[in-house]
């Protein structure tokens, strides 16, 4: 007898393998490549790990980590929304709330809710392991486009304003790292790869 | 003033972007399109938070996705080894090491140390954490070529015996799994899509 949660949850995981083929408006670094779900994911993942020490309050880390393994999986089916797209709303709306329902819903009963309770927790940023794994989504991308001459920052044309208000939030979750991607924004103004209008 | 930690931190952070680029040789589920190192982390380090009630005995998750999820870090340097390849060995090699020293040697001394052990730990698989990991790292190929008309298997002519000894190894992590898994092998034989010779 095969358990019943067991076959759940690999419903569950083949499921979730078309995050593999969402893909970000970023691009790799130093690469004109974009980024798919998974792999970006997988980065703030390891980012989190590895940054932790920096987090303004003590965190428990292997939330913030779950909480970014699979804080995209919605995304298959309400797609990816561009955080500069100014027509879509960012808070979770009621088609990510159906998405969740759906695909989490394929787990057994009690692990669903646990992780819905955890993706409802990181799309409100209120919690301290909510506000570190948001700094960490912000981090990625500015990374990213700074190594890519400005990235979706030129492609779009984003200014600093915009830019400066979306990064911002990664104070709440770190001072240390937002000293740092305060910084990085500053200095690519000065290297005109991000318009100050 | 930036942290010196955190400087080191982003150069590792940069540097780790290359696992995407690191092909593998299964392909997604239902599909012709190769895996790379990063996609493979990020689902294995999900599989082990949504399957770690079926360890055999109680785990530390947060290690077992650390170990998931920097598993691969080494391959930037030492390139995959197919599990099937008979011509290289699969304990972790000189390349390996070295590679484990220069890229996680990117971070900060006691971060680097830490880390490097538990790529240790993972390779020698001797730990409870280190099976539960390996036995994810078993599993995903596995429900991967069956859902891909044998995958890997067919591609190279891998036939039962391989396959079997390769896998059995996810008993030592979890007699709940492998009951599936086994299953899943032998039902492979059934549909002619893993050769028994
Ligand atoms: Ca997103």
């Amino acid at each position: 007898m095969i358990s019943d949660n067991l076959l759940k949850q690999i419903a569950f995981i083949k499921e979730i393998d078309k995050v593999k083929y969402i893909q970000r408006k970023t691009k790799l670094f130093n690469s004109d490549r974009n980024e798919n779900d998974a792999e970006h994911s997988w980065h703030l993942a390891i980012m989190a790990v590895v940054l932790a020490e920096h987090s303004n309050e003590n965190i428990d880390v292997l939330k913030v980590v779950k909480m970014l393994l699979i804080h995209d999986i919605v995304e298959i089916d309400a797609g990816d929304t561009f955080i500069y797209d100014t027509q879509k709303n960012h808070t979770n709306t009621d088609e990510e709330r159906l998405a969740a329902n759906r695909i989490f819903g394929l787990l057994p009963k009690a692990q669903a809710e646990e992780l819905i309770e955890i993706w409802e927790e990181f799309e409100a940023g209120e919690t301290k392991e909510a506000k570190f794994a948001k700094s960490m989504d912000r981090l990625e991308p500015l990374l990213q486009n700074t190594s890519n001459n400005g990235g979706t920052w030129a492609e779009f044309g984003v200014d600093y304003d915009k830019v400066y208000n979306k990064k911002k939030v990664i104070k709440d979750g770190s001072e240390v790292i937002w000293d740092y991607a305060e910084n990085l924004i500053n200095e690519s103004v000065e290297k005109g790869i991000l318009k100050k209008i």
